[in-house]
């Protein structure tokens, strides 16, 4: 009889012999096979539950017996006993292979599983966290073989974890003494093994064998709203997410109004580093908060935002984006200690990670976007806007990706514009306007109804959030109550007592609780601002367009926090986007967000968007002479010139006229990158 | 004709064939030859000087003609006219080989250069600052080429200087912007390139071409007092030196009352930690302010310290240090941030190394004086004493190197005697007593004369330091003021009148000033406190002796801030050391402010300290039995067993008993580690 046995493991298909009386972990790891463990094989953790199969496997040759595992020991009864064990499955560390046999890794004990993207692209993301929880055993001091706490410590990581060359923080050896004592030298290390060639990292080091999952932050920091996401580093799963307005709008609407702030105020972008990391913090504290999870176990962020934000998160002087040749200070990822941007309290020694910016005013979040849309996958030709203060815009394939970035400014956000506000329970966010009789029908956020419906009942009605402007303004243009150079008819020129003078301009009456209540309308002054929004989104995209030498692309993502509420049809309306099928127009929901969780689960992400980054050309809008000549054109609803054939197929814009005086007021105006 | 030619260099002998008019820059680099320079070879530091020989060189066979080397140039016309050439030398990086010739590199044109360290022993150092400026030619920014400005100074130290994988701490990036546009894109770059297998880092960035050197701080931070050298880091020259008390003196005078206040008091340590680095960062400001150096120049600082030290000024909690097994809570060396310890303003990205602890309470400041002293190199054995409020004590020679730490309390340093003070002017520092009269004469800091010298004057008297202290007890036993037993005798006893009754034990007048100025007496009390230092630190030298099996030592160094102002035969007389010849007894100065600042200037010297920590063996006083009968043995002054031959031969001590009395008073008591 043989010594050793024949192990096959599925689902990897990797196969050898191995000595009899192997644990089944050991051999999972002699083969390299992806099977979890926190506590290295002492029966504490479960990571490496495994799926023996027995009987007859014809595809592998091989007859599996009921002996081929030792039996269920007094660990895995005890475990069972507790905790639960699901039925066939054993513990990897305490069964030994003492015959052929097939083993089946589940998905859940798999350290680099693969789990869903909740995006529209539904792409599956392997989990290859950069920091994982490793339970060490520490050998207790002596008088007579003295070394330090933290030597043991790295000793203790090296010989159970092949962890090599362990640096860590000060604060993290200030908490060095308390756990391992605590714990009774035995305790779960954080270690971040960050995969770009710099040491492996102690983050945080936690008393005994850590039960929970260890979290990572993965921050939108927006120009006008930071979002963030709590997430849980073993399955990727998001615990809580929250949003909170950039406390930097104080000092500027815009980027570009920050910088100029910064140039003429002495201490000005200090003042505005400080605010945004407050902020940031605060963020932190209400996920951690929201969700029940402990700040030290927070282990990584991962920050994804446009250049000028990057700065003054940094600290850095961000005056230098304000004029050409708009040279960034540093545009390399960086992988900071969270503490040193102000992030706390997060674990000891936590890290926080920075994409790398693409160039000028491309920044991070163009980078997030690129890796959560990956563009340079696909043949056919993707043209992906992230839609927000500045948008950020991507068009490609699998033989060149172009980015630029267009300041768009913050109307799509429902700022600067009179009735808006942001997305909360009371703003309009979807409206239809009767072609004949011009009256609107709208929904608002937090109500299931239509507020023609009988279940509507008299909710407050606050406003008008950004998506829900884009039909509101689409929507006029479709009843006629807007023209092709978007001016607003009168009440005797569109027929409609809802057009009512507002000085020497019309406005639409969407809904009238005066005295008592909120009147929402859209003013002249709305559409001038979603004009010169919208024509500088088109006018990026057809610049990249022009440099790709195309007419028209194969599809279009619509990204951005709000980017998943924009309905395709009133976008195209409007003349955001060009000319496509509205069947290829999809959203990629907060694309920017699910890049940054990408980059905070997995460290192939972090190295591929950093080759990625210096492969996607950057073309710079503020210098280009087309920008403004594209700029110029799609100030019309849809378009001055272009023709909108996909368009025309679904909707037939009415051809009025409400003015002859001179059009296009906002198209000889520059709008400030915002 | 030959188109290379052969270039010897002296002094080191390297010699090879070049392809003519390659400059004696290029030649030397290829060659391996140590030539300094800062600009890489734009004429601009004149680092590169060498001194080419003409004529026969029969040694080498050659000879070298007057056209060997390229004509004077302009560049090298309008060094000389500027800021003048000595005789003879040219610029290496101008002058251009065009026939077999022999070049000289002096010693200021190396980097490697070696010092002659200002010690006892005289050892030679080489320098080898793990920091140099470098000075570089970084690209512009532009519009179609887009890299960040730290990527851009990356490539060029990369192309120019061979420095892979630059890093930089925000501080850093912080300040590039500003520092390459007022350079002109021409800037001079601190790159610390550690050798110890991490990444090289920036450290700061001065506009154009810097023409002063870089400096760093060599800082040993003792219990009592903190003293710290500015040294630049060209030569290793000392440029300014300072010393405060540790403001750390207020919540206890020794360490284990320091641990103790931690211990008791919840943020005690936090607040010891805060004085620390404010007491440093203040000792940092006095030597570049008394050096006129900008502080922007600093770019690296080393610190020794005890372990308690070492946990305080680290923010580690101090409190295992209190307790076997005397668990440090890290150990090996460390390079840090030296904003991270507070100690600012220097450079921005300036670095702190601290030396690695041995092991218990011997720590960084003896891992130092073993650098500095290195008995590991030495055939004879040496036993190292660096007196302090803790003692640090080395034994050992080629084959084997002990250490321990014994509490002598702060008595050495004038601290806890009655007239005690620190060592500055109108202090005694040198004292005899006439064996006759038992008169005393005496010497003060800052006064050329001995007291009953004409030129001595009427200068204040205001007190006895520690020198002095240790003098007049040994002067004292041999005048036959004191027995054995350390006993005082009265007027009578002794026949004279300065010993005057203090209660129930005497007083030696040796100055009274009274009423206008001071009363400087030795007290009974003032000789327990010296029998308790004194006795700890002869037990611990002989619990050393004992591990090595020895009875006596071939040498003797002594150490510590006021180490070279102890008299050894004084020393010898009060049985603080072991007996030797007297010509064997040695000062070595401040050997751990030595060790730092060879740690410096040198990064061999820091891997080579790193490496001999590890075979130093730690010999642990404070739960050793022997240390205890030690300790007891030698409360007799010099000692109540061993014989002292070697000072029987210079001096005959009185063989006198002033009391049948209990003796040993101090021998029982355990004092505090301080």
């Amino acid at each position: 009889m043989s010594d050793d046995a024949w192990v096959i493991f599925t689902p990897s298909g990797k196969r050898g012999r191995v000595a009899k009386g192997t644990p089944v972990l050991a051999a999972a790891r002699a083969l390299g096979v992806d099977l979890d463990s926190v506590c290295g094989g002492r029966g504490i953790c479960s990571k490496c539950q495994v799926a023996p199969g027995y009987g007859e496997f014809p595809k592998h040759g091989l007859h599996v017996g009921a002996e081929a595992l030792s039996p269920v020991n007094a660990v895995e009864e005890r475990y069972d006993r507790i905790r639960g064990l699901k039925p066939g499955r054993r513990l990897g560390c305490q069964a030994c292979i003492q015959g052929d046999v097939v083993i089946d890794v589940p998905a859940e004990s798999q350290v680099h599983r693969q789990v869903i993207r909740k995006s529209a692209s539904e792409r599956v993301m392997e989990m290859d966290p950069a920091t994982r929880p490793l339970y060490v055993d520490v050998a207790e001091p002596s008088m007579h073989e003295p070394s330090g706490d933290f030597e043991r410590l790295s000793a203790a990581l090296q010989s159970q974890w092949q962890v090599k060359g362990l640096q860590a923080d000060l604060a993290v050896l200030a908490t060095l003494q308390t756990a391992l004592r605590k714990g009774g030298w035995k305790v779960t290390a954080a270690v971040q093994e960050p995969g770009d060639g710099t040491a492996p990292r102690l983050l945080a080091l936690y008393p005994g064998y850590r039960e929970a999952p260890l979290y990572g932050l993965a921050i939108d920091l927006g120009s006008t709203t930071i979002a963030g996401h709590l997430v849980a580093l073993d399955d990727g799963s998001v615990c809580a997410s929250s949003g909170l307005m950039n406390p930097q709008i104080r000092f500027g609407e815009d980027l570009m109004s920050r910088v100029s702030y910064a140039m003429m105020n002495p201490g000005g972008a200090a003042e505005m580093t400080a605010a945004v990391r407050a902020a940031m913090a605060g963020l932190a504290a209400t996920l951690t908060e929201e969700a029940g999870v402990e700040p030290e176990a927070v282990v990584e962020a991962v920050v994804v935002c446009n250049p000028v934000m990057h700065h003054l998160l940094l600290g850095l002087d961000p005056v230098e984006l304000g004029q050409a040749p708009f040279a960034l200070a540093c545009g390399a990822s960086l992988n900071l200690a969270a503490a040193e941007i102000g992030l706390a309290p997060l674990a000891p020694g936590a890290r926080a990670y920075l994409l790398p910016l693409i160039a000028g005013h491309v920044g991070a979040d163009c980078a997030a976007v690129a890796l959560s849309e990956a563009p340079e996958t696909r043949d056919d030709l993707s043209l992906i806007v992230d839609v927000g203060t500045n948008a950020e815009i991507l068009l490609g394939n699998r033989s060149r990706v172009l980015a630029c970035s267009s300041p768009t400014g913050p109307a799509f956000e429902g700022a600067q514009i009179s009735s808006g506000q942001r997305a909360a329970p009371g703003a309009i966010e979807r409206i239809e306007i009767d072609p004949v009789t011009k009256e609107p029908r709208f929904r608002i956020i937090g109500n299931a109804h239509w507020s023609d419906e009988p279940g509507f009942g008299t909710p407050t009605i606050t406003g008008i959030c950004g998506s829900g402007i884009i039909e509101a303004v689409a929507e006029m243009r479709i009843a006629g109550l807007l023209d092709a150079s978007g001016l607003i008819g009168s009440a005797d020129q569109v027929g409609s007592a809802r057009c009512v003078p507002m000085g020497r301009t019309q406005e639409y009456v969407i809904h009238d609780a005066a005295p008592e209540g909120p009147r929402v309308t859209v003013t002249q002054g709305d559409i001038r601002a979603i004009q010169l929004a919208k024509s500088a989104l088109y006018a990026g995209a057809r610049l990249l367009m022009d440099e790709m030498g195309v007419d028209k692309v194969d599809r279009v993502v619509l990204a951005g926090a709000f980017g998943a509420h924009i309905s395709p049809k009133h976008a195209m309306v409007l003349g955001m986007i060009p000319d496509v099928p509205l069947e290829a127009v999809t959203s990629a929901g907060n694309a920017a967000g699910t890049g940054a969780r990408m980059a905070l689960c997995s460290r192939a992400a972090r190295r591929s968007i950093e080759a990625q980054v210096t492969r996607i050309v950057k073309i710079e809008t503020a210098i280009e002479p087309r920008f403004q000549e594209h700029f110029v054109a799609a100030n019309a609803i849809p378009h001055a010139t272009a023709p909108f054939p996909e368009l025309a197929k679904i909707v037939s814009l009415p051809d009025v006229s409400f003015n002859a005086g001179p059009t296009g007021e906002g198209g000889g105006r520059r709008r400030r990158r915002g």
